[in-house]
């Protein structure tokens, strides 16, 4: 008879919820990779009289329960999948399975990105494993990659579409010329946004996902501070009409670049070039793309969320534990790669810009423009004067590559004068 | 100090000639991440007067041989990379290596594809490890994917653009309306095709990829026989045209099915819709499109050849032994997904098919072709008659879903007909 492996979940909802049945239907397959027999044991949850915890444990066989001590003093659970979300009591759960040697997997990012290090630091000096696949880009497995196949290779940029709730109110606004309100509202609808949308549309979300692809990638701790983050909030029709006119897609791009040793990250609107793979990347679909020495070009493309595609990929966290624990070879950080963290000063920062700015319908306006500009040192690789509607005019730029430094000084003049008013302000990729 | 781990290639060609300067580039990573010093001791070349070689080991440090027998002698020689390509001798290299306890590292897709099993074989008997990672797809870590982290999941389905020459050349056509002899001149020209294109145009070289991620994907062992091929030799422009017209772009794929547990595996032309993120794959860029019960649909996209992007596979690959090394965990299989081999009968293998028909130009003969296909079962997605040249008339049909035994009843009729010729049939995406 093969080893049994015992686990316990903690939370069956959308994620949780759809451990139980992978588990089951893939027994065999598990079994010969793993050479165990893999049991779920327990699972927590709020009220295990609810009808849908209820019906789980029926069906495959598993003990509910509302006390996590029953899983912390059951010696038989070696691993604890956390898939409540949030702060806490995730992490006092995870610290505590940790401490009491037991592995741990979380689909989690909003902990990872903020708590990482300190997790990390527990399970390393309890030789336990921590695993976390699920809380970047849900069902690609992009952290598995960038640890075990980019390991031989340096990551110059990564960067990608990295929330599914925002992309998917891009399509809608770019193929049936939704609104931004129109696009929310039908996010919402469909289950994809929150009645509180902030966390998905100011960028948070996507920047907890820099975090953790920055620490993967450079091997550096950035929190999420660091990351300037502008969401799409507000975004306009007529900019991704323009865009689309000069060969754009608009995406919310969550981005990391390494510059002379040193890390940036910042998550914002992007014109994506519409020959580029991204630019295909629709509707709540991900894609992560990554510059790197020596592959080059590559991209990861799947789903970002979703019961499936997450539980998915907690399981194939929960596989290579247990072959860690067969080869006994547990207690190695999930990403090996470590470095002082720098962060680029603005100055060093480089990207082209797209500037839409709106002025008075009266001569002399594109003067200043581009004298306020040249002044910073901007020069031009586009210019394009809208119709003006009697009153003004609308001006959309597209510069040459210049710092981030250069920008602000754009904005600061743009705002000093009484005229020009800055609109929108995008980077060009 | 840390434990030096000595290793050494067969061949300082294309990619074994890259491999050096990445050893030497991502030492300090590397050490970090295996806690090893790995060392390139020995290369062997069939000159060791020739200027590249020379230069490459004077720079780097290590050792030129002509002959196999200094490395298979060297006790020190831990890991073997053979990246000399063909059949013999290499093969017999790699046997002889894992027989005398030497972990080997292939980026050989004929090798592995035609005598994969055998080589595994004795890799199991002697615990060594044997890795090809860049015997598909070359930068893209496709096999590492399923292997490591689509192991909990079912891919019910696998295909993509696996074969650079060849899409690069479908590109040239597409956007630049070339001629097929015009593509395949300059993609010979610029080094992507042999002079003899043999093997990329008539799909070979792809069915070999197949073969491989058949076997990962299902844990099926089928034989480069067992694939339908076929390849881009004298694809039209006008079929290139019309699919364009119709809403798709034609695309070289190798694709590999799972229907009620057993597989069926081919690579033809086949029109992808033009939405679809394959379509997006251009030039000589490479894309393999998965889609699974769990994750659904995922693609990963990256260079399929060239000396840098495959030498950071064959490192990357050889990062994990050194792992497995340093864990005691050598002499598990790269896959081990396993089956029973059971091949779709053609009856039970569906499709869309676009095909193409001439015609005498005269009355009755759209009811004719019609009448062919609905006596094989065959029903019509849409119907396009083009200009006639006075003479002949040209037909272009897609099908809905029909099996690969009534294209092939269809294509019997056709033949047997006196005025409907045949001139193209691929699959639909």
């Amino acid at each position: 008879m093969k080893q049994r492996l015992t686990i316990a979940v903690l939370g069956l909802g959308t994620v949780g919820g759809g451990v139980p049945a992978l588990l089951e239907k893939h027994r065999e397959k598990i079994s010969q990779v793993t050479g165990m027999e893999v049991v779920l044991a327990k699972a927590l949850v709020k009220d295990k009289t609810e009808e849908k915890p209820v019906q789980l444990a029926k069906e495959f066989g598993f003990e509910l329960t509302e006390n996590f001590e029953d899983i912390i003093n059951d010696k038989e659970i070696q691993i604890v999948a956390e898939l409540i979300g949030g702060i806490e009591p995730a992490r006092t759960f995870i610290k505590r399975s940790l401490e009491s040697g037991k592995h741990v997997i979380t689909a989690n990012k909003d902990l990872i990105a903020q708590f990482g290090p300190e997790l990390v630091q527990i399970a390393k000096q309890q030789k336990c494993d921590l695993y976390y696949e699920a809380s970047v880009a849900g069902g690609i497995p992009i952290l598995r990659t960038i640890s075990n196949s980019l390991v031989a290779d340096s990551i110059e940029k990564i960067y990608g579409i990295v929330n599914g709730t925002t992309n998917f109110m891009l399509t809608k606004m770019l193929l049936e010329k939704c609104s931004y309100e129109e696009a929310l509202s039908e996010a919402q609808s469909l289950g994809f946004a929150e009645s509180d949308p902030t966390n998905d549309v100011d960028g948070i979300d996507a920047a907890y996902k820099m975090v953790i692809l920055t620490q993967f990638s450079f091997g550096m701790n950035i929190s999420v501070e660091d990351i300037d983050k502008v969401g799409i909030r507000g975004l306009k029709a007529e900019d991704i009409e323009v865009a689309q006119q000069l060969g754009y897609v608009i995406k919310l791009l969550g981005s990391a670049e390494m510059t002379d040793g040193s890390v940036s990250a910042e998550v914002g609107p992007v014109l994506v070039p519409k020959y580029h793979p991204l630019a295909s990347v629709q509707n709540e679909m991900n894609g992560v793309f990554v510059n790197s020495s020596g592959v080059g070009e590559s991209m990861y493309y799947g789903p970002g969320a979703g019961e499936k595609p997450t539980a998915t990929s907690v399981m194939s966290d929960l596989i290579t534990i247990a072959k860690n624990i067969r080869m006994e070879t547990t207690g190695h950080q999930f990403n090996l790669f470590n470095q002082e963290t720098k962060l680029t000063p603005a100055e060093s920062i480089f990207s082209k810009y797209y500037v839409a700015v709106e002025v008075p319908d009266q001569q002399g306006m594109l003067l200043k423009i581009t004298r306020l500009m040249t002044e910073a040192g901007v020069s031009f690789d586009q210019i394009l004067q809208q119709q003006s509607d009697g009153k003004n005019a609308r001006v959309v730029i597209i510069t040459h590559e210049i710092s981030k430094a250069q920008m602000e000084q754009v904005k600061c003049s743009f705002e000093a004068s009484e005229e020009i008013k800055l609109k929108s302000s995008y980077r060009v990729l």
